[in-house]
């Protein structure tokens, strides 16, 4: 039987990140390709000017490397909104067939590990991915219009305003430097950990994280050591925790190097975000501005990142169902040796 | 440059169906596996009624081959409710890494699709793809709730109650009598035809459907003539003639062996349904219960199976936008030669 680790080989050539005010205010501002002083891009509403962010990070993906869209084959794309039209109406002008994906915040990872396999058995020789999130119109769609100004609780996090385009292509065949390569890659499996509290999300997604990384380190034989970072896409700091604490339980420890990206977006003594980062939005641009980067420079050798997803909907929670979460990994090395 | 149409092999091995009373009520009914006198499948609301309907068919497909969840590695779905949560809570209860599609009535087809190029690329032996719809459900979300008793004008398209779930393996390794392979694929581009009428969702979807048809004649140097049949997903009876009329202008007339699962499933004369049948489930269970069979028995020899979807949601109706398209294409063929 074929292990549920796949084995990969796809280059990520390019990545761009689009993200609102706040997301530029914090830790990682410098490292974002484009901002919008009013969260707008210019659209008449959240809704719009989220699309405008997925149009945006693909255009300048492409732009980086003077591709145009023709060069690509396949996309593969996703959001929160309902009905994912963030990404259907963002990615419109662009001819380029179409797999849309929901895996809430998981999507970054989802994305890219199917352009990876894709790529990986040859059915395309240049993949895109693009995944976003919206502040205002994750507040209005899943909790209350920021206007209502709603108290959240600590645990609560903060949907990252931002869209991040990955452009991935077969390793022998790029004639573009690589930032990174995706060695391997592992779907996670739905888990209901029982937990029912919108704004406890690292708490409902922290399980699948788990299991998807345990099942990892035991069938790729390798443990946290072997990687110089772990990453997770928006546990943020009650959900990062938990994981810690249930992979040591496992006899797992990854503390020492581990990450996450709702952590590493929102400064915590300042930002006021609460429990940290959140959003399908939030592991794209950490991953598109800050880690490919330092991957493509050899800072990071080698890391797994996990993005992690809620799939809920608000109906879903008044019908008093609890919130599965799922964990998409993937393996990322540097092409500096 | 690899051609956008993919490869494919795999063998579909098992397909059930779960169907609501209107559509057992129809001329396929006796084809159906399970259906449900009330629509609720003994759940306390629509939308969990649609969540045990893709627990059912994917038990059911399973169970055709006394197969165990453990024996598939791999599982794709999709439905049209918010967040995709008919998926997420259905298929909940089987531990098996679960890749979330949205591609609204399109999901079907991509989530085939998919499946059968990750058992093609040798990534995985077995996988599963489910779908599914409820009319109550959909009413609700993306129009009014049928309490409410709205007037649908001649174009509505009635969605359909029901769930569809799929069994594919690779060919080669199978001990499992095929019920037809997978031989080729091709995934849509998103077009937007400017329709922004959600009671005429076959023309909106319609000229998706032509591109990616065209597409895949002219790079694969067939044309209707080389297939028994040519069977599309929802467009009903107003977005199959405006497909045909397309073809028909583009130099491939597809009428005489063109067929819509949204015209299969409700009859036209006594059913009341207008348009067709549409949403997610209706492509799922009129080739789950009625065309698979048909391959399998040799009744069809060749055939492409192509599903669309309209990627719009209530809110981005609202705020003025068209409904843009997608169309997915599947080649599968019969095991008796």
């Amino acid at each position: 039987m074929p292990s549920s680790v796949f084995s990969l080989r796809a280059a990520v050539i390019s990545a761009a990140t689009v993200v609102g005010r706040k997301e530029h205010e914090g830790p990682l501002g410098a490292h974002f390709d484009f901002f919008s002083q009013s969260d707008r891009f210019g659209q008449a509403t959240w809704e719009g000017a989220e699309a405008e962010m997925q149009r945006m990070a693909l255009s300048a993906a492409l732009g980086k490397l003077d591709m145009q869209p023709k060069d690509v084959q396949l996309l593969f794309a996703g959001d929160l909104q309902n009905q994912c039209v963030g990404s259907a109406y963002g990615l419109l002008s662009y001819d380029i067939p179409y797999f849309g994906l929901y895996g809430a915040c998981s999507t970054c990872a989802e994305s890219l590990l199917l352009a990876a396999a894709m790529i990986s058995a040859g059915f395309t020789e240049t993949a895109a991915a693009v995944t976003s999130s919206h502040n205002a119109v994750a507040e209005r769609q899943f909790r209350f219009p920021v206007e209502y100004g709603g108290q959240r609780p600590p645990t609560g996090q903060w949907t990252v305003t931002g869209a991040g385009g990955f452009i991935l292509r077969q390793a022998e065949a790029s004639i573009y430097p690589p930032m990174a390569y995706v060695t391997a890659g592992m779907p996670g499996m739905v888990l209901d950990a029982g937990i029912n509290d919108a704004n406890n999300m690292g708490a409902a997604m922290a399980p699948s994280a788990a299991d998807t990384l345990l099942r990892y380190f035991k069938e790729s034989e390798t443990s946290a050591e072997d990687y110089d970072l772990i990453v997770t896409g928006d546990l943020g700091w009650e959900g990062g925790s938990i994981l810690c604490d249930l992979m040591n339980s496992e006899g797992y420890p990854i503390e020492t190097n581990y990450q996450d990206c709702g952590r590493l977006i929102f400064s915590k003594n300042t930002q006021d975000t609460h429990g940290g980062g959140s959003g399908c939005g939030c592991s794209a641009v950490v991953l598109g501005s800050y880690l490919l980067p330092r991957l493509m420079r050899g800072k990071i050798k080698k890391m797994l990142f996990m993005a992690t997803g809620a799939l809920m909907s608000p109906d879903s929670l008044k019908q008093g169902n609890a919130i599965p979460g799922v964990g998409h990994l993937l393996c990322l090395e540097s092409p500096c040796h």
